[in-house]
């Protein structure tokens, strides 16, 4: 697969506004008083990023390009916004905090129009502010989240793709494999299995898939500037499994995804008992890490350590696609959304995560 | 069940020496010596605990009592040892970090001594240092570890019970339910099931199971001073199941343990997603917790965050015994076991913690 990222070194990232009733506008109006968004240009509706602002009480200067390779010409501290062709009009009207078609088909026309851009090298990264599935229902998109989005754009990108019905041009281009990283100042965890029940998890685990995952994260590791990453695996039983004696799932399935990882020359390690090996890999002050990532083979058992000292500086962060892609680990916050409350702190770490992603 | 709490309240701890060959008798000694033992007996060999202390450079008065009773006349600093009648001789010859059934056999002898004492009213609460659990086993010790032999000398407690080959009279007395609690500074986890693979402790989660861990977890905490606790009850599965989406076990099972919890007046609340209960239960500096304990329905969801900063301060508690029982929560450490290189922490947070239980 090819990349366009060397070709977009030098372009501005990609920030796509979000739902427009959630809290997306208003965080990155206050990243960019900030200058958290001087080298970023907004995918999105100058008006609805105004209303959020004002309504957030944050002064910013917002100007609008006709395209990303403009953002120079716009002064440190404002904001930059890109609008793209077709967005539905009358956004900046909709109440805040509640669900509605036209706020699901805006964000999906700016998610579109983002991975059209930086595939075309107008972007160095893509940062998604949040989106709300129910409104993407309500507008007949056909993905429940971003990363299936991304990943079929991804997959169609140039061919006239479509998120409301798949290519254009007939036959379906193959989806690259993505999986989901997780990280924060302290650990990086990028997950095999993710939003189906522990059962079915359990089911779904296969050594293609967990090799598979080993292999993504350490191609991502490797573009984040880490030249031989140390990757721990977790287990899946308790103790991992203490010799088969509590399941097998390590025997069977991943010490063999480990074997087939370091014949390919990867340092993967493993599989370790899940209860402390979130321990081992925490890089804090005084508490130096063992491993740059730990693969987890469930949703919780990766999810529950990058949460557990908070979620304000967590990003997600889709690995596999043939582009950078991060976004702040929160939602849409309806309940808040308008009112000056929301924290910018993920959206800010989301970028930080993006520049060095992106190289 | 009736509990002997109220007439050992001015009895000492007692301390079980654990492996002879492991760090136990080591780190009572450091404890001995910081005067965390002042109000506790160690269970034990006098020349296991003056060979370790030796090997550790550690100065500390041994002292030799007949009776838990008579600690008072040893004074503070010092470390009181009684030592259980038939004890295998020759303990101190053994070597460093190697499985003796001599060993097993000692450390299991000085837990039904605990037991005994402790029973009698002769001992407040019961801490056990580590032990091997090969080592029982080559000393023909029918129990794999600490908890399945206290919770089958509890109901046999009085009734000559014996470790070697179960009740000397007969039928074997019910065994009370006991749950394992982790703790720390932070945190408090009861788990609903421990050491089985993932799938069989998935099949082995039932509304009487989840229910009997949030009232055992009640009355923990409560006698530890917890007038109402709040206790949190995680789900299993990703964002505790979504409604359904992603698994039925929040809808068949945990939802209906927690409505019988609530109609008992326990302030039990959720299912939570696994994700985030435990972020939010973190009780720590600018972070008050909003729960006093986390209901875990699998081993690694509960212990990966209760690990996740560090085993040094954990603490493992049997919860469902008719008496306290704490214990550090790390293993033997063979692999240090006699170099002076044991840290003492987690033995005495457990000394804290039994403190706190036993009122």
């Amino acid at each position: 697969m090819t990349t366009d990222a060397d070709a977009s070194r030098n372009a501005p990232l990609l920030v796509t506004m979000g739902d427009a009733c959630g809290i997306g506008p208003e965080i990155a109006a206050r990243a960019a008083i900030s200058g958290d968004l001087d080298d970023a240009v907004v995918i999105g509706d100058p008006a609805v990023l105004r209303r959020a602002a004002a309504a957030a009480g944050i002064a910013v200067v917002i100007a609008v390009i006709d395209h990303p390779s403009h953002r120079e010409a716009v002064p440190p501290g404002a904001l930059a916004v890109c609008v793209p062709p077709g967005l539905p009009t009358g956004l900046a009207g909709l109440p805040w905090g509640v669900v509605h078609a036209e706020a699901g088909a805006a964000a999906a026309r700016c998610i579109e129009c983002a991975v059209v851009a930086v595939r075309a090298g107008a972007g160095r990264a893509i940062v998604t502010a949040p989106i709300h599935k129910e409104a993407l229902a309500a507008a007949g998109v056909k993905f429940p989240g971003h990363t299936e989005m991304l990943q079929a754009l991804a997959a169609d990108a140039g061919r006239g793709a479509d998120v409301d019905g798949g290519p254009v041009d007939g036959a379906a281009a193959p989806l690259p494999a993505v999986r989901m990283m997780l990280a924060n100042d302290e650990l990086r965890v990028v997950l095999v299995t993710i939003h189906v029940s522990l059962r079915r998890a359990i089911d779904a685990l296969t050594v293609d898939g967990i090799a598979e995952t080993i292999s993504i994260t350490q191609d991502a590791l490797r573009r984040a500037g880490i030249a031989a990453p140390r990757i721990a695996v977790a287990g899946l039983n308790p103790h991992a499994g203490e010799g088969g004696l509590f399941g097998d799932e390590e025997i069977v399935l991943i010490a063999p995804a480990i074997e087939r990882a370091r014949a390919a020359g990867i340092d993967a390690r493993g599989p370790y008992a899940p209860d402390t090996v979130f321990m081992r890999a925490r890089n804090a002050s005084g508490h130096p890490g063992e491993f740059d990532a730990v693969v987890a083979m469930t949703h919780d058992h990766g999810l529950i350590p990058v949460k557990y000292l908070g979620v304000a500086e967590g990003v997600n962060v889709t690995l596999g696609l043939p582009f950078v892609r991060t976004s702040p680990d929160h939602g849409t916050a309806f309940d808040i959304a308008g009112r000056g409350l929301a924290d910018p702190s993920s959206l800010r770490a989301a970028l930080r995560m993006a520049r060095r992603l992106a190289g």
